[in-house]
């Protein structure tokens, strides 16, 4: 695998240029104009020596595996959302940590853990460094240092249970490797986030994270049926089977728990067989709302495909220019299935044919390259994603859209579509595109403060899958109640009292040693 | 509803006789004999007074809906596990409450707490009294009383929606009247476990229940989707989204909880639209490992019935005298689906027909009047329940059947089915009949003890959906480790620093004042 690119997304030989009629609109309808705020080279910046002495690591994980060069340091500092993007091409790396350590297993886990417990140094535990809320930018004060503790030596499929349809995958495996593990005893995860190409097992675990295909395997969190856990206070094994009566399910008690709760250094998931592939097609309905009822109709009544994603007008207008109404890409696993064309015809859906449907395919991991093209151009680029029930989802998609619309100091293009859909409901997806003020980190924080506002009143989750991180810790507050926070700390009290697991992440700043 | 019988179950008008044949059975094969141990009246039980004062609870929710004369008390005595029933027959009502109270609402459940935590008073929420796990009988040391919190008065459909297919319970709704409620607009919850007749809503949720069609419905904690809880420390509102990627699932904290974290009031919860009826039919089985493979297919390929539930050879030969191998009962909505015939047929299935399927839809809420008609015969009934993986289940199987065979001191009859099925595994539900020892309290706790420490050993689960209480307490701690458990009594200690709440029960006895 390629190292991601430090100070913007993917591997740098895939870089992408803006297509020329996104480009013009740019220019024409935002106003966005080259900002002249390019990043300099890695290699120009040196940070300060750490400000605790690692040498102890070196006993634990082995001398190589202790890394406290610039470099290293500097492709751990933060992830992967727009505003760590503009800050770290900005060259603010003060988020920096001070050693990057890498284990080679779950005891050597344990074992760092003790030590940085014992001498306050708060740890990150990092995966694919994808994280788009904050995930991996730990609270300093009180800490003597921070390690990012780099899972990519976790890296083993351990073990694969054809009969039960079970793999147990290391945390630090990345997407991509375990799909060729499973794919060489044909077996698939069914995994495809956006972030797929860099993300982990362990982080897919750690933020209940959904993929485009969730429709056919569930989310990230609906597969795990088993975990193992390094906490500083020891290691915690969960899942003796699918489901259980004995008292709450604990293994929902990690997933989720954003590296605060504990390291996840392995996951035991649900796999399927691999499909021979997968087919992609564009289907057309005549508006937002009734694309959505023929979502519903699927996810309630079945069958589901692999995939259904409606984009509202906007986004359709800007995906397939002179098509009127809302786009769907509908995936099938090997070939459409009459039973859910059917469903979608008879909810007014018209079948667009194939070709749009595999171009969709083709680019669904570009988003992220596509927005580097963006900022370099001068223009602000983020998402946004919340969900709720069915009959809250047109109320929350207003207000989602009229607040970006206001908030970000300039006239944005806002595209929205409707990524996961459930029996009961279904979730949105924002994009927001617009020019870059003079202080682009303050613009887009304001109006992200200001939709998780609009999104918590209109009761939809303050995270359908990006999870909460620190971006999201005062909303999920607001969304759970101050007293399940609570909780949640007294948890984490147990399982790490000194409290060095991502302190603010996802529990807020309260916590802390 | 009539009142449930207080020395056995259900309505003493539906009480069942033993069939000839397992009469036969039990004289002859058996050794059971009659122990001349049969309950005397209710009225001729004298409890003492109240340990403490309740006359402030009547300030609360008002004079009638306090109770303290011995009938209503011992009513709300332990639950409906064998040595419940065999103890209360035998007189032992020293664990009867203090005073059963009765609250209107979820303001009245949070007086009732704040009331009995500062005061000491230890609170059992009551809801159709069926627990079989001790469930419903809290330590008493170093409480000033117990107050069994009655929620009949609970009993409201609160709102439906009928987009978003979610029905809000209030929790003291028994799932009969449930059913009534969502049949009047169209609905069903679609959730019918044995306890069916008087279980209620919020028991459901507390104890993760699986109901017989669980294959179509799912398990009751795959239902909700949202939740009321009253704690003393106060109210908990959980669950804006089908799914969530805010952080862990804390709905999960409160499933399966059995009232030691907080009194669920409301429970909201996915609804279907209600089915024409529903068809079972028999098919039988070369042996007990083919049947499950039949039934690991449709998990995990689909398409599922509505149930599908696999007799053991024993089994089969009490239910079905004659027929060789193993039967398995298939239930569908409306009609057969015939995807499904196709694959139980090229797993080695054949049809016998409907109408031995239909039998058994008749008696299938029977079991419990049948332990009544045992007990009173002189012989020892009880059930063991477990789940894994699909690829220990034979392991898992041969060893709960093993044990149970040798620690009962007498010849006993084991038989088995599998009851639920996943994708990544299945339960298997065992019901053992003996002849009572002289002391059968104690022969049943010695042949329990030994089958949880075997299920245990083979890799099961304390419960796949009778729960935990007081009899599954130990083996939970060895199921998720001392540290998980702990991790929860932090969780109670937040929501319940007084311990007031069902003490004793699933965190085991060193929780309390």
């Amino acid at each position: 695998m390629t190292a991601m690119r430090w100070e913007g997304w993917g591997d740098p030989a895939r870089a992408i240029s803006l297509p020329p009629q996104l480009r013009a609109l740019l220019d024409n309808a935002l106003g966005v104009r080259p900002t002249g705020r390019p990043a300099g080279p890695l290699d120009a910046i040196e940070l300060p020596p750490p400000a605790f002495d690692p040498s102890g690591l070196r006993t634990i994980v082995g001398e190589p595996n202790v890394r406290t060069g610039s470099a290293d340091r500097i492709r751990h500092t933060r992830g992967k959302s727009t505003v760590d993007i503009l800050r770290i091409r900005a060259g603010s790396v003060e988020d920096a940590p001070d050693a990057v350590v890498l284990p080679a297993g779950h005891e050597e886990v344990l074992d760092v853990l003790r030590w940085c417990a014992q001498r306050r140094v708060a740890v990150v535990p990092f995966g694919g460094g994808t994280s788009v809320v904050g995930g991996l930018a730990p609270v300093r004060a009180g800490f003597a240092g921070v390690v990012a503790l780099d899972l990519a030596r976790l890296d083993r499929l351990v073990a694969l249970d054809p009969v039960s349809r079970t793999a147990t995958l290391q945390a630090g495996v990345r997407a991509p490797a375990a799909e060729e593990l499973l794919a060489a005893q044909g077996f698939t995860l069914g995994h495809f986030p956006q972030s797929f190409e860099y993300a982990s097992i362990g982080g897919f675990a750690a933020t209940r994270s959904s993929g485009q295909y969730s429709a056919r395997y569930g989310r990230f969190d609906e597969l795990v049926v088993g975990l193992r856990v390094a906490t500083p206070q020891g290691s915690v094994g969960l899942g003796r089977a699918p489901r259980s009566g004995a008292g709450p399910d604990l293994r929902q008690l990690f997933l989720g728990s954003e590296g605060t709760l504990g390291v996840i250094t392995e996951v035991t998931a649900r796999v399927h067989p691999a499909p021979v592939g997968y087919r992609h097609a564009w289907w057309r309905f005549a508006s937002f709302p009734d694309g959505m009822g023929a979502l519903r109709r699927l996810a309630q009544d079945g069958p589901l495909p692999a995939m259904v994603r409606l984009a509202d007008e906007y986004e359709t207008a800007l995906t397939a220019p002179g098509i009127d109404g809302c786009l769907a890409v509908v995936a099938f696993e090997a070939s459409p299935v009459p039973a859910v064309e059917a469903v979608l015809r008879a909810a007014g859906g018209t079948p667009l044919g194939a070709e749009p449907g595999e171009a969709w395919a083709r680019g669904r991991f570009q988003a992220p390259y596509l927005r580097d093209a963006l900022l370099d151009a001068g223009a602000l680029a983020e998402t946004v994603e919340t969900a709720t029930f069915w009959s809250g989802l047109p109320a929350l998609y207003d207000a989602v859209r009229a607040c970006l619309m206001d908030n970000l100091g300039t006239p944005p293009l806002v595209l929205c579509h409707v990524s996961h859909v459930y029996p009961t409901g279904a979730s949105l997806y924002f994009t927001v595109v617009c020019a870059q003020s003079g202080d682009p980190v303050s613009q887009w924080r304001q109006a992200k403060q200001a939709v998780n506002a609009a999104i918590l009143a209109a009761g939809g989750t303050i995270s359908h899958h990006h999870g909460v991180g620190t971006d999201h810790a005062a909303g999920l507050a607001e969304e759970v109640g101050p007293l399940m926070v609570d909780a949640l700390r007294a948890v984490k009290r147990r399982l790490d009292p000194a409290g060095i697991l991502n302190p603010g992440i996802l529990l807020g700043t309260t916590v802390g040693p």
